[in-house]
């Protein structure tokens, strides 16, 4: 199911960033949850190109425009089918790299994949289509807001200055996405400088969804680690992820590791988190925590080798709005697909509570 | 789907730690495939408990039985059903432990999910079950060997000891399944110390896929690493995973991280892998390379603080013969279920082949 | 999935009668297949209320429009997104049985499903949803097309007369789609006669696949009759599907039954096709062929006995624009089925082609 | 999923009739249902050769041997595996016809689609695999009867006999798992005089699901009706299905065919049930009924035309101990599948229940 995602909430997407439109479904969406349509378009303007200085100066009308499972302003249970126009498309801008595969984009695996391609801004491939995750992460926000879940994620990394001393009081606003900290600055400035050098940078987000129910998760497959690295993964620019103590764990014992249990107002606490939150594929109650690592973006000023799609060698070099990091706007995907998949965990669960 | 992943090629798995058997089913296999019995018993051989010195001493009788879907040595595209008896359970050692949760382990979630456990040897959550992925995976391998494709891992770190100058010739031989390389004394000395002190050590893996067919993954959530991602996150204690430079992009410029291409033999080459062979979620040609993070072995002799399941505190200790490092025996188990990834999507790629 | 069928090729659907748009996604579509845009509008017509003279007298402008996954004329191979606009909505004409449950409609259903209904023309369960599957049916006819692969339906019965002494020579046009026969005089009588009593008759469709190829379906639970009837059983107003010699065979010998099989051309040929062309859900290569039946219109000018939703008796009389037989219109919603469910097992097949 | 059915409870099967074993999971079964063997034992027994008088002598060991997802006695929440051993194989009788295509057989499908085979039994086109089946019907009674539902099936029509007069009181003993009516002897007699013949005869199974919750089904595409068609329609003889008033409606005019409401006791209750206990897809509290076309048992001693897997005219005359009429025995099959669905909406619906 390449376009779609979910066991019985599902996100069904469409679109390539210059054709009529992107847009796609909400399927099994409860019935009777309000639609707080407030809500849903500041969850997209975060996303959106342009939302913070130090990215593109492209404009993106990303109005969401639902046509279907909305009455009177509660979802009826039915699909819920959305929209977002284009409108903003510099189709000219691409023609001189239709036949040369750009270093560090799908190009060369969309033709390998398909033998056939729409090239215009990447197609496919382009961050627009996240759009429509974002869209679908709202609605699933909403459904989590019930019962007291909350997903937030922000940057503690990037162009390789690390956040120091944050303490996580979501949301964070600013250009950066980033949480409150002694480096701020530093990492602002890692971002402007690489702007202004044509170049990009990487970085690293943290999420966090707090207020979670245990229980969530379907081992063997479906474990609740599993299908968010399934959803987080499928981000264009996403290139790893780590729970807890994530890739640390290589260099601790087990009795550093295991998180010890005491009981606190008659509730199971932990006193270290370093299980993120999930113990053999299911949530325990404390907050879950991950981090994704977000390459630097691939389109650069600087000219780099490659090839055209007759086998020719060539350079290139890729001019246009482009963000110098993906990485802010790219946390309101992350906590999207992460909605998505928690969400969709919820309504499994409800289906065995007796 | 909680016990069953793929797409077409499918593995449904059953089974707990110390119930009958466990076992399961591969559906969706082609016919015709001649069916090495010894591969797949040699596979089986390297996650066996008490497959290396530095392990487990418990032995486990691993001999699958294969039920259907195979005659006169070939399979026959209806469902290979499989079991693997059960046979050196010592119930007894767990019943000490039945009503308290084990830190780090999947015991408090299971009654979080289920309300309900089978707590000898910790159930369907022991890593027992990994033994019907690798039968999958093996299956998975001779499917992938007919088109030139091997999916191949080694432990690069344990206990804090990195693998240094280590060269990339697969199978990995010895008690760690690590690559010859400048530090493996020291990563063997690691184990056996944490084993001498009760104690235990977390590792991370590499796995290479080679010889690629370039065009393998299905955007936009069906993506290679995507699926990678979901596949090896669900195996008990990997807590991260990261493709080609992986975490490392956070510290990375884009014209440092983006692969150049060139020609060579008429062929399109990467003068680096930052990607990991995978570009957009599509499979390039390079070789697919990433790497997971397993955390040390959550049964310790340690005393540990924990609570019982009627919420009251307690302090545990974990003894039985456990592994102190499971980071060798996944080694199998990570290739698996890599195979069993590329082995659906090459299926899939074949529908739309023209 | 309940909005989404189909296993490689899979159409998702969404929206409602009255509603901003209906729409929804053919995924899993091949790539460089010329999209023909003339034979998509004239299948969408076909389905079009106001087509026939026999039917409503309601027009709904049922242009699709595409926003997606085709590229200069040629699918790319991503998801082929569509929405139809709902341009006739006259919602007050059902204001007076918002809290009404219709006999014979969905109306209850809804209700206890979902709690909440969006009551406007039949919300999501109008018989406009199947617009978006003539749609998705197209463009698996255009794909089956490729392969030599016809789907033909025609109305065999309606209003208690039967057609008689027919041959298959579609397509069939007039104003009920059905095959030139003796009857077919009487057959149109029964519809207006129906109409000009505020009644509605019911009546059987025939549909046969030819040109098959042999080999497709998938024992033993996606067979090709079983995953046929998934899909045409999920058309509203259909209460009955039967291959070949269907319901007769309770009447039937073995030795009648069997369909007895010579060699013509070097080709199997069956002397008789009582399996309707599939044995153990596999296609033989012979004519795919069944019948199904369809119920009257329910809503019918008649005053009937009902309930309203907040459980009082009371009577109704639906009075509007409807057609007083269904079974013309959904010719071409089973063929789209039919062609849908067909072009899905032939991609699964060219997978496991060797 | 060709070898699993169902969208959270799911049944896999495998097993070839000749092969070791025949077996399967279901998985998403609830946790904490007290496991019935007695139930499961006698359920199996319904369907075993040789249950009755009327059918074949050859005996078949279909005693279930559960491997997991059970603990002291009720279910954990985790997959259920379990296989059925063959015992009483007798290959040799199949070794004459390896290379002939049985008339009405499968053996040509799976040529085709396979391109190799398991001649012995049928393979996996055997009758045999209803056991699986039955098997995971019978868990889903389970869990219908904590709901109050009801699933049975009974013989009404065989060899051209209608069941006349006849009352539903179920379960349906005796040799034909006919209800008792008027002419049950003569029921009877036609199976037993196409015994005497070498021929078989085909007969209609109908299914009532009583004591419903409305609700239950999910349109537009996983509608109650479509779901259950798909499974019933993938038993094996199985030539069509209809609902309530079925292929009957064609005959009928909308007010004939329309279920009035009324209100007794507070409830909705309809004054016929034409529409078989579903309106738009979904449950509306009024029984289910639905009955389903058998075919005659393909193997008979009677000489038959066929063709043999080199492409050359042949003839067969299959002796063996077969059934008469497989209808008897596919009661049994008809219930466990309609169960497994009305379960697995049972459960869906819970998802959503607030």
């Amino acid at each position: 199911m390449p376009s779609t995602i979910g066991r019985i909430l599902k996100l069904t997407t469409f679109g390539e960033s210059h054709g009529a439109a992107l847009g796609g479904v909400v399927d099994g969406f409860p019935a009777g949850i309000t639609i707080d349509m407030d809500f849903i378009t500041k969850e997209m303007a975060r996303r959106r190109p342009g939302s913070t200085k130090l990215g593109t100066t492209r404009k993106e009308g990303d109005e969401p425009r639902i046509l279907s499972g909305i009455y009177k302003g509660r979802s009826t249970g039915t699909p819920i089918g959305f929209i977002i126009e284009n409108t903003s498309q510099r189709s000219s801008d691409y023609s001189s790299i239709e036949h040369l595969y750009r270093p560090g984009h799908a190009d060369l695996g969309y033709d390998m994949r398909y033998g056939f391609r729409d090239p215009r801004g990447g197609g496919r491939s382009s961050g627009r289509e996240t759009a429509c995750r974002v869209f679908g992460g709202a609605l699933a926000k909403l459904l989590l807001r019930e019962s007291g879940i909350s997903v937030d994620a922000g940057v503690v990394e990037v162009g390789g200055i690390k956040a120091e001393d944050y303490v996580w009081t979501p949301p964070f606003p600013g250009p950066l996405n980033a949480p409150q900290n002694r480096n701020l600055e530093r990492m602002i400035e890692a971002v402007e400088k690489a702007k202004s050098e044509g170049e990009s940078v990487g970085g690293i987000i943290e999420c966090h969804a707090t207020g979670m129910i245990p229980g969530l998760g379907d081992p063997v497959f479906d474990k609740l680690d599993a299908t968010i690295s399934h959803a987080v993964m499928s981000i264009g620019a996403v290139k790893g992820i780590e729970f807890g103590a994530g890739f640390a764990v290589a260099g601790m014992k087990g009795s550093e590791n295991n998180d010890a249990m005491r009981i606190s107002d008659g509730r199971i606490v932990f006193l270290t988190n370093n299980a993120g939150g999930i113990l053999g594929g299911i949530s325990t109650g404390a907050d879950i925590i991950f981090r994704v690592a977000v390459k630097p973006t691939p389109s650069i000023a600087k000219e780099q080798l490659t090839v055209t799609d007759s086998m020719e060698e060539s350079t290139i070099e890729v001019h246009g709005r482009h963000d110098p990091a993906i990485v802010p706007r790219a946390v309101s995907v992350v906590e999207a697909m992460t909605a998505l998949v928690i969400a969709d965990h919820l309504l499994i669960k409800r289906a065995y509570d007796r």
